[in-house]
């Protein structure tokens, strides 16, 4: 079996290749997908009450993941940091692309990479429609397709003054994992356990896909958090001409993010880690009571962490009402 | 300036910087693109009587193309074999992504390669809506869209037995020109233009989009040449489960192409050369007469190459009637 081989057993199922082929990852026809892998593109059909949104991102090997890292969690990684983009949106996962560039054959690898993308996969619903195999350093490009309704995307720019600022989740925990990476879990003991907790915030994010759902009936704007909650509410601060004022008591913070550092390590790593990809939003005050309700209800996950305000610029007030002026952090996107 | 600054400079406008920010691509806004780049996703308007065709294309710095090539020809290319894809499909391109990984900031390098992106993008009006930039060995990736009316989408798999064999235009140029891409173009003499042609056939192949809006009406199968004519034609007849009779002396050469070696070597890269992009595709014979007054009012470049055959795999007739078997060849990917 040659490379090209191969990679076809791992990720294609052609139409004249329908039985078992031994391949890790065999797609279900999935709704809307006209032609999947096998042609020169994939064709797919958009229901015509419903809009397309559309989104790339690349992973490098030892630049976004330690290299010698397990094929299977960097697939899992690569898929769900994508998925959370179209979460952003308030879109519904339709279809992704895959461009995987790798230095050499290793099947074993292959094996896992396919496994991960395919868990990934089956759990949102979002086949895998077509894609380039090449060789060169390893990297992973996945371009990522969803729905919405027509007109009813989330944006960055819809921040009003007045609006009440939320997260999805706990933050910081994705950049402490990633500074854990290398600790071996050792034993069940509490520290081991907040280890791994951590580790799996870094490899397997959450994409807060079913919350952008709920939230395209609440949110005026919306953004995942990948660089930073400073960084990314500094963007829909950006888009949308308004500034914001945060509590940073209300910073949902996890146990094991404390547990593995001082207090002020954590917020640090809440407000400026990234690698979180929790959704961070904004609703309007007539809105929040709704909102709200449905947190209670268990609908979705959120946490009231601020409020936009007229005046440019992000501040911040800690726990004894200090005012922490992070204006530049918050405008800074590296 | 910062790196992100500077690269928003060269791809992005944003809703709120539509001033003249001094940057090269400018990307007017394109029918469809409700919202271009500078939000999570990218978001795109289909029409109801539509479907999407999606594809994806790595390059590789080394591998797709010589180190310190020039930027501006990389971009060429890169959107152009992308935008090929489309076109195979019969597809109207409608908007791009990019992702882009750099080794390093260069000003120089990416604004040549913003200017040649913006070139073939404007031609085809096909806009970058959205990407990722990161750092790590240079590769590129583009993902591109197009539309076709709904059902319409030309596949591989449609060629029927009797169909007349077509290719778009001269083959073997592409891999020629990848073999002299180290030649200096000295003077105009004929050698200097032989040259000079078949360099710009390697970085500025000619992606058929106006053919393949016309053989939406004609065509039974397509595929765009990019590993060869036998490896390409071979995926159309595997999924069209029929064989194929070329007439080796009817494939067409250009002249730069016979004028830069033997016959035998021009005839040896238009079968197996590859990065050509010109399309290859089947016509039924009840469509034939139709197609080629098209061809004779010049609105299209085709040639007959051969026919659809009940018999698997790929015969060649050579210019004295001798039957070449490359059925192993055509089946063959790389």
């Amino acid at each position: 079996m040659n490379e090209f081989a191969l990679i076809k057993r791992y990720f294609e199922r052609s139409d004249d290749d329908k039985s078992d082929h031994g391949g890790a990852v065999v797609q279900a026809p999935a709704q809307g997908v006209v032609q999947g892998i096998g042609d020169d593109c994939a064709v797919l059909s958009t229901d015509p009450d419903y809009e397309t949104v559309i989104s790339t991102d690349t992973l490098i090997s030892g630049v976004h993941f330690p290299e010698n890292s397990d094929s299977r969690l960097i697939a899992q990684r690569a898929l769900r940091v994508n998925l959370s983009d179209i979460a952003a949106m308030g879109g519904q996962p339709s279809a992704f692309l895959l461009a995987l560039t790798l230095p050499e054959l290793n099947e074993t690898w292959l094996e896992g990479f396919s496994r991960g993308l395919r868990e990934v996969s089956d759990t949102y619903s979002c086949p895998l429609v077509g894609g380039d195999t090449t060789r060169g350093p390893l990297s992973i490009t996945i371009s990522i397709l969803g729905t919405v309704p027509r007109g009813r995307a989330l944006f960055r720019s819809g921040a009003q003054v007045g609006d009440t600022i939320y997260v999805t989740g706990y933050l910081g925990d994705g950049a402490a994992g990633l500074g854990l990476l290398d600790v071996p879990i050792q034993g069940d003991g509490s520290e081991a356990r907040s280890v791994d907790y951590l580790q799996k915030r870094y490899w397997q994010p959450d994409p807060r896909v079913s919350e952008g759902l709920i939230l395209r009936d609440y949110a005026s704007a919306a953004i995942d958090i990948s660089d930073g909650l400073l960084a990314d509410l500094g963007h829909i601060l950006r888009a949308s001409c308004v500034g914001a004022e945060l509590t940073m008591a209300s910073i949902p913070l996890s146990a094991p993010l404390i547990d593995t550092g001082t207090k002020k390590e954590a917020i640090t790593l809440a407000l400026t880690g990234g690698d979180d990809y929790e959704l961070c939003f904004t609703v309007p005050i007539d809105k929040v009571a709704m909102l709200e309700l449905k947190v209670r209800e268990g609908l979705l996950s959120a946490f009231r962490i601020g409020e936009i305000s007229a005046k440019e610029g992000l501040i911040c007030r800690d726990g004894s009402g200090t005012v922490v002026d992070f204006s530049d952090a918050g405008y800074q996107h590296f």
